[in-house]
């Protein structure tokens, strides 16, 4: 495809991206097709010859556009707020044009620079002191990971450079909430630590939030064991309720034991931007390393997750790779990001931080983000005054947790009929929210933060929740 | 930024992206920027006001383009093909305006869908049996990665689910090539084996090729110590020569052991779509993961690597994790993608091997690589045909490995006069190419097939060399 051909078809797809992002409150927030649906309506065999622009884009409408579950809905609450502002959009597609590809500093120095400058931006913005370096990575995920990785060669003394984990002589073990983000233990199991090397430590009745007394007994009975606590993932916030792991005594915790912190704030990061709320991140500058996902509650596209750590020149000596044919005369003086994560080739991501930040301004995003923590109040003081109805974990931020208790039901029908309720707000298209299992019970999480969700969108969900609940025909439990 | 607001400026945008890549063939190839020159270029401190959509396009000309190399100008012969083709950033961007989040099948039905389908019709195009299944990741580092994991779980016996590699009775061994992929050690290393338990093999000193023979002495040898062969990475080809590891063999061998076999094919890969060229790849089907770049050589705008396995369920015994609130009630009738690598989230990439595929139709896309493979044959064979020039390793595809040996010269000294002259063609801005080591000596790769490449454009680099070995002075070594 020639520039000009691009030109003329890209004119026609912003306007198609245009009027679809300003069509998405008339469309069914979640996507209701069958599976196999999208699959049966294209063909089986690769395209031989070139098709017309046309017919590609008329099968966006025809075929993918219903297959999309809309996390831009103002009426958007499930998992995490999953922003993609049109201004980070900008960036994204300048990155693409750019097609810079970011293997060493030298193949595109303003990659490695601007993201270099950009995550530095957002470490001021987050009141984070100079001693944490950044850099982006395409999720959570793969930060823990990275994480786990550099835990695992610290506490065993770089053992990827001699027998591995394999060659250990004692069993190194990783800490977390039973809350945390699924990711975490994946990153735990995929470092090769093993389950059985896996603590989930208690976490407070009421709060949620790791207790830093069953962390300290915790190990010490690994260590009495002839274990060695080598990481603990402090959770802030977590993903059923966004308990906030106390990261201050945690780190205290750890530190008697020489073990790595790593804190997943990934969607709660944010809110390191408020003054008012960074009290809930004390202690973090003892961390090692920090994961805070800008692709979610933040806004800038997905995929754009950071991964700061304190001691970049041991992630790099656990990460880094360089052959001949990377070698440049300038390695000493510049940041080689390859050496920082899991891929070499690396998009030009921090274009889209740098057009989020830059177009939209500080100001104006703290602003959002206190709207969406005034929302999150208004609705969770809402639920609680109401009869039967229970916010069952405190709201710190935008998450709010919540059962319908209709009297007379027990533990089985009372499941069924918040799946029952929670099920048909989603199908109804007008809403959703996600439910969850909390102490073994189902329950909604209802999670504040879509860009375009004002006080009256949550109004008319709570307006939706009683509808729902009220026509959601219950059955008590026979006596 | 609203939906109206953001029409206005990606209009402006698109026209800087046509007319950006209309101009590439102007620019210089290689960025000269100096270390910290862009980084000097830019605030310190974060904007807390919006700013111009017009001041920061101004920054990409005047900061940015500076500081890229151009991976599309038709005289970049560096690394590896990197081409963004204009189609595929089409399907980029609607991604980007869909804002589809991949974290489960419901999430984004189609994301999903068109991901089944669109790697199904690449394995078609590359005459893959339809045992194979595949994945977009991000890139191929990330692939081999998932591959060693699965690899380590295979050989362990699932040991993530008891004590990790930490309880593995046997030592696992991993074997590859040393001209293999950088990524290739590093994913060992990450995956936990230890250095070592990782084997160089050895190579045909004239192919550069692994030794089938080489690799099952080292096996036996490493059983005979006690050890478990537990995965051998092919190489097809290798970075530095693009060699062929012959994969039906190597499998034979590591059949007798019941290792995992891996093939790297990132670059290569794209050859199998030609027929003539698919024998090169023969005995792919008896292996158990492939990595293959479409973002590469094909022209599927970076992120979009593929990684292709035999046994999805093991893979995704590995991968799995399933927390209550992304449990839904499709989960045994989709594929869910979460499960078949490290991220959770995932951005819908697929659109990109659709709008390409779609747009370009696989005929053009075959005679495109044709194209190049022919470019590379002549120079070989104008660069054989000279006094003084060597090619140094077999020209199976579109890598061409050459050195200026004037007489005279020892070691040290045609070192210093490879670098000196590949140097200068890099810094002369009309030209790219990646001196690299091979068999302990400087050599230059010319890496053929850029999208905008064609034979008068070799034909120009050829002479351009030619012109830079003559001028560049060479000091013969003392008698």
């Amino acid at each position: 495809m020639t520039p000009e051909e691009f030109r003329t078809a890209a004119h026609e797809l912003i306007d198609w991206v245009a009027d679809h992002r300003a069509r998405i409150p008339d469309l069914p927030v979640a996507s209701s097709v069958a599976p196999g649906e999208i699959r049966a309506a294209l063909p089986g065999r690769p395209p031989e010859s070139p098709e017309p622009f046309e017919d590609v884009l008329a099968d966006l409408d025809r075929i993918v556009v219903p297959g999309i579950t809309q996390t831009q809905h103002p009426a958007f609450y499930g998992w995490f707020p999953s922003n993609a502002s049109l201004s980070s959009l900008l960036g994204d597609i300048a990155s693409g044009g750019l097609a810079g590809l970011g293997i060493t500093w030298q193949s595109a120095p303003a990659l490695t620079e601007v993201e270099q400058v950009t995550t530095d931006w957002l470490r001021q913005l987050a009141g984070l002191d100079d001693g944490w370096r950044g850099a982006i990575q395409d999720t959570a995920s793969t930060g823990t990971l990275v994480a786990m990785l550099a835990a695992r060669e610290r506490a065993g003394e770089h053992s990827q450079e001699s027998a591995g984990l394999q060659g250990v002589a004692q069993p190194l073990v990783a800490y977390t909430s039973p809350h945390a983000h699924s990711s975490v233990p994946k990153a735990v199991l995929l470092a090769g630590f093993g389950r059985d090397n896996l603590r989930f430590v208690d976490v407070d009745p009421v709060t949620y939030a790791m207790r830093p007394d069953a962390l300290a007994a915790a190990m010490a009975e690994d260590v009495a064991a002839g274990k060695r606590p080598a990481v603990v993932v402090a959770a802030v916030g977590t993903t059923g309720t966004c308990a906030m792991d106390p990261v201050a005594a945690i780190v205290e915790v750890a530190r008697t034991h020489d073990a790595w912190v790593h804190v997943d704030a990934a969607m709660a990061g944010s809110a390191m931007l408020l003054p008012e709320m960074r009290h809930l991140f004390d202690g973090v500058e003892g961390a090692d390393s920090l994961a805070w996902n800008p692709h979610k509650w933040l806004g800038t596209i997905l995929d754009c997750s950071l991964l700061y750590v304190r001691d970049v020149d041991h992630l790099i000596r656990c990460m880094s790779t360089t052959p001949s044919y990377l070698r440049s005369a300038v390695d000493d003086e510049v940041v080689q990001y390859k050496d920082w994560g899991i891929p070499l080739g690396r998009r030009f991501r921090a274009l889209k931080l740098w057009f989020h930040l830059r177009l939209e301004g500080a100001e104006a995003i703290r602003a959002r983000l206190r709207r969406d923590l005034d929302n999150a109040r208004w609705l969770a003081e809402a639920i609680a005054a109401e009869t039967d109805w229970r916010v069952l974990a405190p709201v710190d931020l935008q998450t709010v947790c919540v059962r319908h208790e209709p009297p007379g039901l027990d533990r089985e029908a009372l499941d069924r009929h918040t799946l029952a309720w929670a099920d048909a707000v989603n199908a109804g298209g007008r809403a959703f929210v996600s439910p969850s299992v909390l102490d073994e019970r189902w329950m909604v999480r209802i999670s504040i933060g879509a860009e375009a969700t004002e006080r009256a969108d949550v109004e008319a969900l709570w307006a939706l929740l009683r509808e729902h609940v009220a026509a959601s025909r219950v059955v008590p439990t026979a006596p």
